[in-house]
């Protein structure tokens, strides 16, 4: 068994986990949230600086790496752990929700996905066997099943016959499977908003037997409200013995919530991103440090917060970094809202421990001033 | 004395010296080369990576910093040191070379330059007094004395009136300085490629006593030959109890040759902005990873490399790195080069040590295939 939950307890105000996944390059508390490291790098991070951080796994992108640098001369390199030099879990996606959303000229048939590179315009294919392969030679801990993502807002009918074909897609996958001894996949929820759809998605793929479940198709640019919805009319559709991982999610009060809602694992581009843009999650609240009023401010991002950009830097050394386009800027603001999010995630853990989550939720939206934010951070 | 230089011994084959410079904050083996951090930042490197590799001072540009963020700033800020989180010594240029080079609309008068920012066109004012004054505030260990640098090639007359401004603008920079006692003012030795204007300046600024001269005005487009010679006819006329600063050279071939005439001190962005161009030095010579013969190898940027990028990861993981315009990518080729000169200068003060440089150089030339090398690398 390449992966293996382990169940601690669930917290007595939410349905929320505490866990252990045992993987073959180590063990991940879970809840937990995994930087993304798209082209086989978390953008700026070296992994030396993710593990001080405390990141246990990190994402990465098939679709980027199958079109550049292509995902044989990655196996022969020994896998993206010998790659990119890192020796701890990784989880790679299927190239599904990218194809959907990045690729040019797709085309859809029960097959699979013809689609142009984003970019050089080649034309490639990427089925549930095509994905599969890819991923065994990735030799990523977690695989994802190969799905179909559908838009939001989008037609019953058209959410229904895609999400039965996600599920075609995902018997497929698992037959197309080289290395289930090491490396475990993944099915991937699908179903839109409507939860009869979500209900029959969740009975086809946990027929199927997975070592783990996604949410798939949410935070697609729906409500919060209604992300949420959709989580409580699925989740208690999983088995309890099996990780259960909302894609794409990594805003704070987002975290929270699906923690709060049985959720085991999430990722997200937005910490990086936006740290990027001079932007940082602070026990306070968002702060752009890009702005005029902290050119003379010499306190750090976060006066709670114990990261290697805190202890070392202030708001107006890392805003003259950014306004001079310097790298180091965007590896202290990128190092920030990481560590933010890697230390909510174990503040939210030991929560569950206490069987206080609702508690602490409470606390920290009052603080954090989340309540109702729709704005995806 | 904010900088005491202790010689420790002269090579029997060459001018070479092996020596210690003491400064405030700490001791540096010489020769020696200085990264170069212009914007209080080298560029992608953490401080740590830097000490790592074993960077024992580093540079910064007071015209940079003079635009932005402020003198006034980085005072408040605890100087540089306390600003960029650098414990160890800095040297700052004083924004001579710059204004000189980089600013617009520059106007030389006796009293100083005035030019317009390169950033914003802001009208700005530059003398031996301001640029002084400057430094004072960042509170570099080592200040360099406003000079003007003539460009290669220049007339007699023009390049001999501007060496005399230099002497008496390097007087006017002495009297002006604020805290001797903590910070080192080096005087700069001009003369552009006349030995007798090189050695009036060398009479001119010995005369002021400064704790330290730099060679100023060369590296500037002339021949290396040439340049080489400009040493032979100026080092002698300096003290032998004072470092010797060469400015603005950082090709390998050149650190080894300046060393051989008595030189001490190195700075240069090349091996920082090469990395950024994907160009690496190693033992046998430069490497340029983006090329597509390195996509499917699997060794490290240079085999006889101990550096942080040779021990970790490929020149496949490199190029796909910087062709997917991944910031780690120019990181691990900037920690690379670094790393190479900071090597390149250990060995060349084990050369002295042992008496050997002119050996060592014959064979570093024959396998780094140097000889002859006009291109500046």
């Amino acid at each position: 068994m390449a992966v293996r939950y382990e169940l601690i307890k669930t917290c007595a105000q939410t349905g929320a986990r505490l866990g252990r996944l045992h993987t073959p390059h180590g063990v991940i508390d879970t809840p937990t949230f995994m930087p993304v490291g798209t082209q086989a790098t978390v953008k700026g991070m070296a992994p030396e600086e993710l593990k001080e951080l405390g990141a246990q796994i990190i994402l990465s992108n098939t679709y980027h790496l199958f079109v550049r640098p292509g995902h044989e001369l990655i196996r022969e390199a020994g896998g993206l752990h010998g790659f990119m030099n890192w020796d701890r879990p990784i989880l790679t996606d299927s190239g599904g929700f990218q194809v959907f959303s990045l690729a040019e000229n797709r085309k859809i048939t029960e097959e699979g996905v013809t689609f142009r590179s984003h970019l050089n315009g080649d034309k490639l294919f990427l089925s549930p066997e095509v994905a599969t392969h890819v991923q065994n030679a990735l030799g990523s801990d977690i695989m994802m099943a190969f799905d179909e993502c559908p838009p939001y807002p989008a037609e019953y009918d058209y959410v229904k016959r895609s999400t039965e074909r996600t599920s075609r897609w995902a018997e497929r996958c698992l037959k197309a499977h080289e290395r289930p001894h090491d490396q475990a996949l993944f099915g991937i929820v699908q179903g839109g908003m409507f939860p009869e759809l979500r209900r029959q998605s969740a009975a086809d793929l946990t027929s199927l037997d997975f070592p783990g479940y996604a949410m798939g198709g949410l935070s697609v640019g729906e409500p919060k409200a209604l992300m949420y919805e959709m989580l409580e009319e699925t989740v208690p559709f999983l088995p309890a013995g099996k990780p259960r991982y909302l894609m794409g999610v990594g805003s704070p009060d987002a975290l929270v919530e699906g923690s709060m809602r049985g959720i085991d694992m999430f990722d997200c581009v937005l910490p990086t991103r936006i740290a990027r843009n001079g932007t940082v999650m602070t026990s306070q609240g968002r702060l752009v440090v890009r702005h005029a009023k902290y050119i003379r401010d010499f306190s750090p991002l976060d006066p709670e917060c114990g990261c290697y950009a805190c202890r070392h830097y202030s708001r107006a050394y890392i805003r003259h970094l950014i306004k001079a386009d310097e790298m180091f800027g965007l590896r202290l603001t990128t190092i920030h809202n990481l560590h933010f999010l890697v230390e909510l995630m174990r503040q939210v853990r030991e929560a569950i421990r206490e069987d206080r989550l609702r508690d602490f939720r409470n606390e920290f939206f009052e603080k954090y001033g989340m309540e109702g934010n729709e704005s995806g951070f």
